[in-house]
């Protein structure tokens, strides 16, 4: 993976979790790099979201570091404030940069209190290892339930050179599109002003982390950062912005897409496109109306071409449709043409539906241009045994 | 079980769905009942639906007989609507009612087309095993996935005499409030309008199936029929249809709370109890907020006291409410107080949680004065098994 210039990336074991496993990350860049992000929309959030949120005001959309942590996600306790911006206050002393330039992020369990000392003891460590190529590091740190890191990378050629975009994110419940969804981390060396990766960032979420869902629920906790360090020497022209946005939308659908296919227990990545809606935000509300179903996410999990579960599931997403006007498709077979059972081999689709990806095409026939793609998983007894002892 | 007076039972098995057990039944009245029901809010409803919503504009809310049929729902289907209708007249005919005061019910899987051939040969036998002690017969017919029938019955006194309800009800996938959930049929011997019919089950519906979610799926096909027959001689009068109504929502809060103990694969029905929000209706948001949520399903399904995944469930209800006056308490065991961790014994929680029933209570402190009830149940690998191959 070819990496943006400018960054460099550590982590370490702070105790956090209970297994010795990194979960202390620090991303770093040579200059304040532009930044951007979004956060949870849920009413109950962590300290660290609102401490990023001051912050990004405060430096006017300047970010030097980032901080991370896995294993307790420092929302409702008595001291998350405190500690999320002493431990900002402590990397900002060792890095030499001001406090508000210093971004905090952190995933786990609610309602326990975090402890700083772990962090604070375990800084110079993590500040001692940073170097260009740990980019994976952090990765691996900051996953929970995740059973792969989930990283990508891309290049875009503009007319004077190229300039890099790479991105880690993680899983792998508590997944439901809310604006960000998870944690996500996206670097690249262009040159960028913060309003224009503010519009880019925004653009890009729309169609990446609001496009998922694992389980319809959504995390007190969600942040996606974008940095733009301008170590590359480049800056677009007006007309290549275009270009590094669409360089920006693949990492983020790339790693929205890594996040659902490595939801709690799942096997499958599912794929629903739907077409011919009124418009793109009610294309939107029924792909997330069957993404949501658990009827539907069951029945891929068991290779069952159950598609009055689809149509059914898309009659609750409170968009109108003509039922009658309905065609689905899943892996390409034809299995409901105008509201109605298409003929189809059911023992042929449901071998086809053992495969590790599945599509399934909702379209609505008439002139509606609405057009929407989202991504979730299966759902298998994986994800109850995961959720049912989470904590303990 | 008292039965109310003036209705008779019966149950066959058609061969409708592929194991031998009753899968059609018939409730007749003795003379035509004054009729209320409530329907599935989903865009796609199945024909026997519509076809009662214009049998009871035609019959001005009387109904003679309801036909009642598990294990295909004749929704999305091309015949749908003869069936429908070819079954109801085939009723009216043997009981020689109008076809527009009878109604019919369906209930299983979507998509595939009914085949009236079965129903109509075996009405004759349907209708000769009519009697007035069979109604568990039927509440037996409707189940799907139901471990156990649903039924219950009350008595109220009024001045003159007591008149009496009873009800049955089918769970157990795809239950999620939207007006009506599932089918219920409820049967009084009182002598009451079809308009005062409707004015009892409006209220009643929303504090009793409106309030109960198993997977949030809402399905096709969710019908409640509300008859009264006047078989007891008794008309409430006018100060005693409070009585009458408490009664009619006393059976339907059992029904529902039937549906939601008996949800596929739950082991522990939960209420949740939500106090102090602005008014009613933001209560039962986040009451649903939370009873929806599969994390918070699968905690209690682990016995485990993570009450952080409640707040963040609350948190994402789309209701306004400041965290930090929260207060949560899991079987009367304070967990969270003014939205941080209370000090509790996690050990001994767990074992309270291991309970078949579990309470959680969600109190916002402050001058609020709305409150909701909201059942659900736990949320285990069961489920999937039973969806992962429910079709097939």
């Amino acid at each position: 993976m070819i990496l943006p210039l400018g960054y460099r990336y550590s982590a370490t074991y702070a105790g956090i979790r209970n297994v010795a496993r990194d979960d202390l990350g620090l991303i770093v860049s040579a200059v304040p790099a532009s930044a951007a992000a979004v956060f949870t929309q849920n009413r109950v959030q962590a300290a660290p979201v609102k401490l990023c949120r001051r912050h990004l005001r405060a430096s006017r959309g300047l970010v030097g570091a980032i901080l991370v942590n896995a294993g307790n996600a420092n929302c409702a306790t008595r001291t998350g404030d405190r500690v999320a911006l002493a431990c900002c206050r402590a990397v900002g002393r060792q890095l030499k940069l001001p406090i508000s330039q210093v971004l905090a992020a952190s995933t786990g369990v609610i309602g326990v209190e975090m402890d700083d000392k772990k962090i604070l003891n375990a800084l110079p460590q993590l500040v001692a290892g940073l170097n260009d190529t740990r980019f994976p590091d952090v990765a691996r740190a900051i996953m929970t339930t995740d059973l792969v890191p989930k990283e990508t990378a891309a290049e875009v050629a503009l007319a004077r050179g190229t300039v890099r975009i790479a991105g880690m994110t993680k899983g792998s419940g508590m997944i439901h599109p809310q604006m960000a969804t998870t944690l996500g981390f996206v670097l690249t060396d262009a040159r960028l002003t913060p309003a224009e990766l503010r519009r880019i960032l925004t653009r890009a979420t729309e169609s990446s982390y609001n496009r998922i869902s694992v389980d319809g629920d959504t995390s007190t906790n969600d942040t996606v950062v974008l940095l733009a360090n301008g170590c590359s020497g480049l800056r677009p022209a007006a007309n290549e912005l275009g270009k590094v946005e669409e360089g920006v939308v693949t990492v983020m659908e790339t790693l929205a897409r890594m996040i659902a296919r490595d939801g709690e227990g799942a096997n499958k990545l599912v794929t629903i496109h739907v077409a011919g809606a009124a418009n793109a935000d009610a294309a939107a509300r029924i792909a997330r109306g069957i993404a949501n179903s658990p009827l539907v996410k069951t029945a891929i999990a068991g290779s069952d071409p159950n598609w009055g579960r689809i149509i059914s599931a898309a009659g609750n997403a409170g968009v109108a449709f003509d039922p009658s006007k309905v065609d689905i498709e899943m892996q390409g077979t034809p299995v409901c043409r105008g509201g109605l059972a298409a003929r189809f081999s059911e023992s042929a689709l449901k071998q086809k539906l053992d495969a590790p990806e599945c599509e399934i095409h909702f379209t609505i026939r008439g002139k509606g241009k609405g057009q929407a793609r989202f991504w979730t998983c299966d759902f298998t007894e994986g994800y109850i045994r995961i959720n049912a002892s989470y904590r303990t």
